[in-house]
């Protein structure tokens, strides 16, 4: 059993995660988080939204999972989101058609479709299911199709990634934000690929949750204000360099190293990497399994700029992408401007307007008059919107109520003219940073579980960080009796009254209760024994140490919020019980 | 313009709901909650949490939107969750047949499809757009569909309510439940359905958000632990007899009394009828336009012992159902087990294990031995499980694999034995509190937004309660200069630190950013001016009366908490400054 199956296993049985419709069958890609998954996710969640929406001051907006067809022609996931396959002739069964060549070339990915079938024509490539022929290689768009009302007449995709809701309410957000840059807006909600037949359990789903936030900004400056805060923190970077080099390794570098020696763009990309790498371990990822890999020349989008993604060290499946850190320029808005035919520009103006020398043209309106006689007006304001090089040409033709005219360019002379510049309209560049929040789900448990030996008996653990765990507190009479449930019953209250998540639990052995919180993640168990009845005090035991303190009842809650922000030491909490 | 108008102006103009996709024309039955709007449906959500996660101990799920087909096949939603339609045979316009013989029939819901065509020809009913003859009637059901996968092989669903995760998830959840009723599990999530062409803006929509939790309880005991805290509530009742009466009207009775006068049909689901009331009050709906309205026998389902509708009275739509509260007994786990197979049902231990007479049969081995032999015993046991009935027939007939044996009645005995009864095997019931978030929040908008003449010039408010409200405290500092914004800055940093919803606004004249923040619906301004400098205080402002307070900068973070808690009264908070 490797760890991914003990892992799940434990998820399953405990109701972190279950496969999705198991009662009629199942369906690969889908999973449900169950009663203690959905609280651990929404508390990751939550986490970020600190993060990124009360930290960075960006907005959060929420937009339907239905996208119209519009919207996934501008982003080229109608055009380009999609994935080879093939089909066997006998017995219908379908492939990725690249993973079939996998151990023949080296990139299929870089092969047309034509190629493709090619090598697996002329390499004997059959069926892996029945031995048939396959045919000839076709593109399936991994967007879910629908159709919006009746009569199929509007097609609808459910969202491949929740940024194109705060690209098409750009104009919206811009306004919100008084026409300023920089701004960033969030979204947190589902998003969805139609994989062709996904096999890595919980890490490739069809359904999945995103937390993506699109910064926009000046792309004239892509310094940031806050960069001192970060500038001394450590990431591993698996840098571009690093990842072409025969024996390249990742190394570890600040952030402010990393900007100054041109491995990472710039500072605002460094600054949100900064805040990923924090974010992830307040999540409770581990500092050795986790880095910084940036994308290679050939996979990163051509618009791209710099792209990393922080990847997580799982046992089964190796590093895997968590996040991707981009700057993807302004081929967003770009996209959008042209498919929409709306302006998304945003007027900067100096901060001294600037002064410019200019060229005007003087019709010679005495010279005119006679010649054009009523028309003598619009053709002079015809002259005057003319670009240069048109004034230069013998004879001027300008172009009136759809006639053309010819002008002797005797008839205009020509003016310098100071003209005020008070700013330029720029395409604002995105900064995204994109979570995964189901694989960082799964990767906060698979780093937080280990397994020891205590009393020659397996004992399996979930650290699991106070901040994010299903269950702070379990309160535990140490027997199923009135006198001790009552006051058990008691101090759970007093601790949920404070905004604490307690679990009351008073059935099965005190050894069992305390084994099954360790497994769920419990960080402090509190055992009310026939001590509290005299002495008023109880036991509070560390999930991590298996250590025990007695503290007083009145002191509980004091003693329990700071041990869960960490602000003390589990032993300084109360009279340490070790002999 | 009507309120409506007035209200989505407002959420449109300062970023609460945004039609969405507007970029590319826009999609009918789709919104974007924006900048204000998102924060207000996430505490909409998390007061509901608060409710029925919380205090109501239920736990929450999250499970995947999209289905596949057994499970809507098993809910109904495949096969009844449909609208008649009918097709222009000139313009192909779509119709809801139903709605355009509503002028000539009073229930069109109950005509067949058959009917309604019957209705439409007879009446010369045609095309409202071209004048054009109307097709046949067809059943367009109102599930968007997807498929999984390439190849079109596997129908998926986007669910047309979150329920369905929980029942389908019944034993995993009966597990986690230790095996013990009654227990409950919710669902905050999405939910879709295809409306035909959705007329009336946020409130019926394609997307929606619901909030659901299914209850699972015994059938025997339909009680409620918790009554005696809910049972002098007052709530307006509509019943179904009033319905029913010429003259009737909406009741105001005590949740005990409906109870007990059999208005409402048992404790359960008037406890969380009372729980719901309470939730839409504290989430700021008006207490006069809030009403439960009984379904009636006709329009209630088949398997549902009762079902109350609480309504919000909006005044462009009138009384609109915002959440159901029903008994749905166990038809949902029924067609389950049916659909699936599964057994979905509990053992109940009784309190005292009962003791039961039982007639068993007792075969004479003397004699049966010599007869069959080695099979005796096997002729033994197949007379054992024989139904009591079969013993009285002569001659008694068995089966052995396969082979039939006759058997002389002379060759067994009965006998009466007590045999003990542990427990009974049932299938929960379900109460199933249902609410529609989206028409919760505009509801909360529509009932907090009220206009009125100050100064001669209009002032728009959003009444909003400070627990849902997007932000709390307003901080603004009266002129735009470093000396006002440096401590104002400090005052928004403390109150942040102290997990309040701060806006900082330096921008503009102190009354128009007054205006501003009264008609988004922040309950409290501060502003920072020179006596601040001088005296260390601070105005604030209360959006409701317009009173203000001078109150000391070191003793804001308190006061304002308090207010915010609602604990004290505007004036109390500090030195009134009326005059």
């Amino acid at each position: 059993m490797d760890k991914y199956e003990k892992v799940i296993g434990l998820a399953r049985r405990r109701g972190f995660i279950w496969p999705a419709f198991e009662l009629y069958g199942g369906a690969t890609g889908f999973y449900d988080y169950g009663p203690l998954g959905a609280p651990l996710k929404k508390k990751i969640e939550d986490l970020w939204r600190d993060f990124f929406v009360i930290k960075e001051g960006f907005c959060e907006i929420e937009c339907p999972t239905i996208g119209v067809e519009d919207i996934y022609k501008a982003s080229g996931h109608l055009g380009g989101f999609s994935d080879p396959l093939t089909e066997c002739k006998e017995c219908g069964e379908i492939y990725r058609a690249d993973h079939l060549i996998k151990h023949l070339v080296e990139v299929p990915d870089a092969l047309s479709n034509e190629q493709i079938y090619h090598v697996i024509k002329n390499n004997d490539v059959f069926c892996p299911e029945c031995g048939g022929e396959l045919s000839h290689i076709y593109e399936f768009n991994l967007m879910f199709k629908t159709s919006i009302g009746p009569g199929s007449k509007i097609p609808g995709y459910l969202r491949p990634e929740t940024a194109q809701g705060m690209f098409i309410n750009f104009s919206r957000l811009l306004r919100y934000y008084r026409d300023r840059l920089p701004f960033g807006a969030v979204q947190i909600g589902k998003s969805y690929r139609n994989e062709i037949s996904p096999r890595q359990g919980v890490i490739r789903l069809r359904e999945f949750s995103q937390a993506e936030a699109e910064i926009f900004i000046n792309p004239r400056d892509k310094s940031h204000p806050r960069f001192s805060e970060v500038k001394d923190l450590k990431l591993i970077l698996y840098s571009e360099e690093e990842q072409e080099k025969e024996n390249g390794t990742p190394q570890e570098t600040t952030v402010g190293d990393a900007v100054d020696q041109g491995t990472i763009a710039h500072q605002t990309l460094a600054y949100y990497m900064a805040r990923t790498h924090q974010f992830l371990i307040e999540a409770g990822l581990s500092h050795d399994s986790l880095r910084f890999r940036q994308h290679k020349k050939d996979e990163m989008a051509h618009y791209a700029v710099d792209c990393w993604d922080a990847e997580a060290l799982l046992e089964r499946f190796g590093w895997i992408e968590i996040v991707g850190v981009a700057d993807r320029t302004d081929y967003d808005l770009k996209s959008h401007m042209a498919q929409s035919q709306a302006n998304l520009k945003v007027f900067i103006p100096f901060e001294v307007p600037q002064k410019r020398d200019k060229l005007v043209v003087k019709p010679d309106m005495k010279k005119l008059g006679p010649l054009f006689r009523k028309k003598a007006r619009d053709v002079a304001d015809a002259l005057k919107i003319l670009p240069l090089e048109d004034l230069k040409k013998d004879p001027i033709v300008v172009e009136l109520d759809g006639d053309t005219k010819e002008i002797d360019p005797q008839l205009v002379s020509f003016e310098m003219i100071e003209e005020e510049i008070r700013g330029e309209e720029i395409i604002p560049h995105v900064i995204e940073p994109s979570f995964g929040i189901d694989r960082i789900v799964y990767s906060v448990l698979e780093h937080s579980c280990y397994e020891e030996l205590v009393d020659q008996e397996s004992r399996m653990v979930l650290k699991l960080r106070p901040r994010v765990t299903p269950i702070q507190v379990a309160v535990l009479p140490l027997m199923d009796r009135n006198e001790l449930m009552t006051p058990a019953e008691d101090i759970a209250k007093t601790l949920k009254a404070r905004g604490v998540y307690v679990e009351y639990d008073s059935s099965g052995s005190i050894g069992r209760r305390y084994r099954r919180n360790d497994e769920v993640g419990t960080p402090y168990s509190i055992t009310v024994d026939y001590d509290t009845l005299e002495e008023n005090t109880v036991t509070i035991r560390d999930r991590d140490s298996m250590n025990q303190i007695r503290v007083k009842v009145e002191d509980i809650p004091d003693k329990i919020m700071a041990l869960l922000k960490e602000e003390i030491e589990f032993e300084q909490a109360g009279t340490s019980l070790k002999g």
